[in-house]
């Protein structure tokens, strides 16, 4: 067994099943033991920031790390700005980058670069394994690092000849840190600070917010009055009660606060990143004597009635309407997005995956990977099209693996919240040159044909009628989608 | 005038006369600032990456740098990959990338990231300019920076308020550093190597590979029958004669030597990177007697009959017999490009530039910005499939700026180039899901959507006759045209 082979053995042994690809020469090895182990699905990206957007859409349903293959640094620079979404998000990756062989690394041959200064600002754990010897381990131990709570990045540099040469076996799969249960002192200090009389807010974050930790928030809130809130950008939120407030603002402007919270406000943190959010709320409920029975649930209210305009808000309400039990939503609509996400706020459970990082261009493979991680259950991906020009070959993966995706593309071929960003900034009456550089109509994109291209169904809406008939058909049938909405 | 104001003042008066952006609310005041100040042309891209290649290919051709504009760390993250490449051509590039207010950078809003670690792989020359005061003296340090002999990348990072603050002015251009006249003793050196018994070629690369450099080789090579050579990937090889033997292999293979030279071969160094090659050959050629008249020419001779199948060679054939007079080739053809690179060798003189750095998705950006660079002049992308959708959203850049340039797809639906390199690395007989890493039919990319959907002409060819037909049209035309070629 060679060295690629040992690893792929130890990442399956360590619970890791899914490999995103978009490999070279360097990882030809590790991509010649995929056929020979069990258990790792290999998918294929035509682009690296596709593959690690995936890996983060995969890791933020399946709460457990999959495996990227990207090829040496620049392969790895091509996926930085979606691991820096996914390390905002505290998604749990392993990326497995290709290097030249050790022997290799003294020519300075083209593809030579500095790997992991390109690693390190993304990854809490970074290692080049520099012998076949003991690359199982060094896998184990990237695993184990990615799986540490909250969710990590962890990056293994995988030398050509680390991969090719003869290995001694595969590594144990190795102790995962799980979260920390929170201390009494810290509940005590939670209870006393909801039983104060000033107004408070529980602001929460990560796995609290899947159902379990909604449940007992909404437990508390009932009972003590507190607000509940969360980032404006969640990693992933069970939609089953809502509420937000950012502690602080996405840009700085001139003369306003960074800083979001009222002055004279006090934080208590009941639960640090790492820490058991949800044995906190529940432990916090408990000891603030709050019964049982489930509370501040969302009753399911669609929309009724045929909207007659088309806008975000009438989109909203059709989404609200067809989108059925048990749905993903990718979320990168940006300006077009408010719309959805208020309708959508008594439709049927469902899962919302925000834009974690500001990096655009992350909606496509969030929602991709998010059906890998989730088959069947339907994935409906809101997208701007300035965004989704960033990464619209995730759609290729979609087709390719047929994985059921309908993807909203909200055409108003614009940057549209730079021209609210321009006038926030106080740049001033922009000149013709500013406009054109927020300004997508010369030429305007054909997201059909982009879609289509790539093997995607797709179909435009100018009409909130034709969007109600094409989006209603896509939530009935299977397999990837794309509907153009023209604003 | 702010901080922006006075840093596009100074980068104007430093000679860049072209910014590609992609820019976001950090760089509003940047944006703003360009309708303020003459004589920076602003280009848009929908990637970084198409915007990275943009400048590298404007570089290339024009000698001097442009400037990128860039959205925090994620935006520069994008990228990394096309300034790699870059960096290997010795492109002079200066990247001004945005960051977050001073005064916001302890909140670690959701874009923060560590810019100076991504910047820092790439670039010679790294500086965040923390004041309004000093930013435009920073700006003309970047362009120094930049322009120094051979070229270099510089990256400028600017956060918002320095960019929004009160600036004193614009500062003034600063001294270049040009290529060092080579020693005396260094062609003394040279020639006794040259009228020695041994074997002896003449490795040639930078800007000794235009027209002046290559004339005086060509007279060398004449008179000592050395042998004349240059890197496989080239930055920039002006075609009026032609040679190549790359010094290392481009990976690593077990059980083969990286090192390309014989045994017992002598290296001597007549010229370094920061030197003047141009000057060094021609006084190579002086102390060696050499008379004045140009020689090694390669004479005009176009292909002639028509092909009657459809391969590269043949394809090649067509391009070497349409491509105009003083045309740029951007190859990145990858498998594909062999036919085209030996039946142009005596086709009308032209510029060819190569992938330098091995990081595929060049060749679109690349062409772009060689068109910017050289309005007049007809530029041909010859792209392999995989390659070319990296960087596809280069595309919409060619039909929004109406630029001349005809992109020719090898549609091999295949990473065919992986496929050598499966067997080369002795990786074994590969199964089914190594095998899906390299295929591209399932979905088919089709490549005349995908470039109409962005606004550029196209066309399919599955003929030779096709081929010349569309290739021909394409060559007497203006404007940018895409032909597909299904291999």
């Amino acid at each position: 067994m060679n060295g690629a082979e040992s690893l792929v053995r130890t990442l399956v042994a360590s619970g890791v099943e899914v490999c995103f690809a978009n490999p070279g020469t360097s990882e030809m090895h590790f991509v010649a033991a995929l056929d020979r182990v069990d258990g790792m699905r290999a998918i294929l990206g035509l682009f690296e920031g596709a593959v690690t957007g995936m890996a983060d859409g995969y890791g933020r349903m399946a709460e457990k790390p999959a495996c990227t293959l990207l090829h040496l640094g620049p392969g790895l620079a091509n996926g930085l700005a979606n691991l820096h979404n996914a390390r905002r998000a505290s998604t749990p990756i392993v990326n497995i980058v290709g290097d030249h062989a050790t022997t290799h690394a003294q020519y300075d041959a083209p593809l030579a670069s500095d790997i992991i200064g390109f690693a390190r600002p993304v990854s809490a754990w970074v290692q080049s394994s520099p012998s076949a010897l003991t690359v199982a381990a060094d896998g184990a131990r990237a695993v184990q690092a990615a799986r540490a709570a909250p969710g990590q990045i962890a990056t293994l540099i995988l030398p050509a000849d680390t991969a090719w040469n003869e290995a001694e076996g595969e590594a144990p799969p190795l102790p995962v840190a799980a979260p920390v249960p929170v201390s009494d002192e810290a509940v005590y200090r939670a209870v006393a600070a909801l039983r104060s009389t000033k107004k408070t807010t529980l602001l929460i974050r990560g796995a609290a917010l899947k159902e379990r930790g909604l449940r007992a928030a909404g437990r508390i809130a009932a009972k003590t009055g507190a607000r509940l809130a969360c980032d404006t950008f969640t990693a992933r939120l069970q939609r089953i009660l809502v509420g937000a407030k950012p502690p602080v603002s996405f840009f700085a402007y001139p003369g306003k606060p960074s800083w979001g919270l009222p002055q004279g406000c006090t934080i208590h943190y009941l639960a640090q990143a790492h820490e058991d959010g949800i044995q906190a709320l529940e432990a916090l409920a408990e000891a603030l004597g709050v019964d049982d029975a489930p509370t501040h649930i969302a009753p399911l209210k669609l929309p009724d009635g045929t909207p007659d305009k088309l806008d975000q808000f009438t989109i909203g309400q059709v989404i609200a309407r067809h989108l059925p039990d048990d749905a993903i939503v990718s979320d990168e609509a940006a300006t077009s997005g408010l719309g959805s996400a208020l309708a959508t706020a008594t439709a049927r459970p469902h899962d919302w995956l925000s834009l974690t990082g500001g990096s655009i261009g992350q909606g496509l493979p969030v929602a991709t990977g998010a059906a890998v991680a989730a088959a069947g259950r339907k994935v409906v991906c809101l997208h701007g099209d300035g965004g989704a020009m960033y990464t619209l070959q995730a759609l290729w993966t979609q087709a390719r693996e047929r994985l059921d995706v309908t993807t909203v593309v909200f055409a108003n071929r614009s940057y549209a919240i730079l021209n609210i960003e321009l006038a926030r900034v106080g740049a001033g009456n922009p000149g013709p040159k500013a406009l054109s550089m927020l300004d997508l109509h010369n030429p305007e994109l054909d997201w059909t044909r982009l879609a289509s291209g790539m093997g995607v169904e797709a179909s435009r809406a100018t009409t909130i009628g034709e969007f109600e008939a094409q989006f209603a058909s896509a939530m009935l049938a299977k397999g990837p989608r794309l509907i153009e909405v023209l604003l």
